[in-house]
């Protein structure tokens, strides 16, 4: 695992990596036939972390919610885009990020607005939070009218990962333990809450839930142990 | 969670459902404004568990290997759709499925050919497991080059439940466990392996794990625990 974690942080700073098969799978053919779909950098380039004609009133009613409480500082709404950009400024450093081309983040994969993944991710330094707001579309669908629980790990991991990231800095996610509650109903509005739990040597442990924006159901608790990485190669 | 099963079923027969808000997502205007996108159901009736030009070498020699097997009946290929199918057959009954309309299964919502999960399903009945061939595409993008883990743990929800529901029949995950031990390359070939460990009561647990297709790599390893839903409604 610590092994795998080293030489992702070297991809992360552009050192070939004997582990890194992308260029093994680049010379199958594979993703050169991919690069062939057509790409544009102005739909990478969008922020999708900000409202639009598929969100909910309930969604806009607890994104001007956190947004007000920006206001002060005390959170901080997180940009989100189709890809990662190609450098990244962590703890004052410069990373450039060696991605597969044409590639997409995972959760900001489906193109239509409203069908996927509509979340805005907020973030309290000081409480070593995230909170994402989370619509699933109707391209999520797992039981009838539910989000798959794949589409739910997924917003998990991301929230969980990402507040591990924001609090602890450069990690890899070892565990992701999640029960189950309730499903989420498609279209429906969630918060996806994280919380840095503590830091142990290497390993950053998290704790997560699901709730509904009335707060009323609880669909998912979780808890995650990322491995921080510390070493720069 | 009992409960949410119970509606789940109620949903799986198109029974009206206090839970399933789906109704109210629809009153809201989310899933009309949603159902404009065009809709192919020549698409939505493809058999995706087929190969297609995106399919690698390797992706090719691990589906011959499992339909070699297939001819003397021990494994069974699993189609697999964008959408369920409306009516499916389960324990010799038929039960029609109300869906979100225009909606897509999860792990069949990237269009693309090799973008998103290129997978294949084969049963064994009589050994009680479930093997998922798994081509991660570059839409799934976590760490640069390799796949999320939130799509990893996608396609461990998709094989371990699917697994307790040929095993055991409507089920719904309860847990899933996750120990991430390298990251999986985009583009690069996986055996998903699934099993049923047990039946106690309405609890049916699962192992699996997710290897190299060279048999190499470890990449993860999981538990699920599915609740069997018994009653019908």
């Amino acid at each position: 695992m610590l092994r795998s974690c080293t030489q992702l942080v070297k991809g992360l700073t552009c050192r070939p990596s004997a582990r890194c098969r992308l260029d093994a799978v680049r010379s199958r053919g594979v993703v050169d036939r991919i690069s062939l779909v057509p790409f544009s950098n102005a739909s990478v380039t969008t922020d999708c972390a900000l409202p639009n004609d598929s969100w909910s009133p309930d969604m806009l009613e607890q994104f001007n919610k956190f947004m007000e409480m920006t206001r002060d500082g005390t959170w901080k709404r997180l940009p989100s885009y189709r890809k990662f950009m190609e450098k990244v400024t962590l703890g004052g450093k410069e990373y450039v990020l060696k991605r597969a081309p044409n590639s997409r983040f995972f959760m900001r994969s489906i193109d239509k607005e409203g069908l996927g993944f509509e979340y805005v991710m907020f973030l309290n330094q000081a409480q070593k939070r995230l909170v994402c707001l989370f619509q699933p579309g109707i391209y999520l669908e797992g039981p009838p009218g539910f989000a798959h629980g794949g589409s739910t790990a997924a917003i998990l991991d991301s929230t969980l990962g990402g507040c591990a990231f924001y609090m602890a800095g450069r990690i890899m996610t070892g565990n992701l333990n999640i029960n189950y509650k309730s499903p989420i109903p498609l279209g429906s509005v969630v918060l996806v809450e994280s919380k840095l739990d503590r830091v142990e040597g290497r390993k950053v442990f998290m704790t997560g839930h699901i709730r509904s924006a009335d707060g009323q159901t609880l669909h998912a608790e979780a808890t995650g142990k990322s491995l921080f990485v510390l070493s720069q190669p």
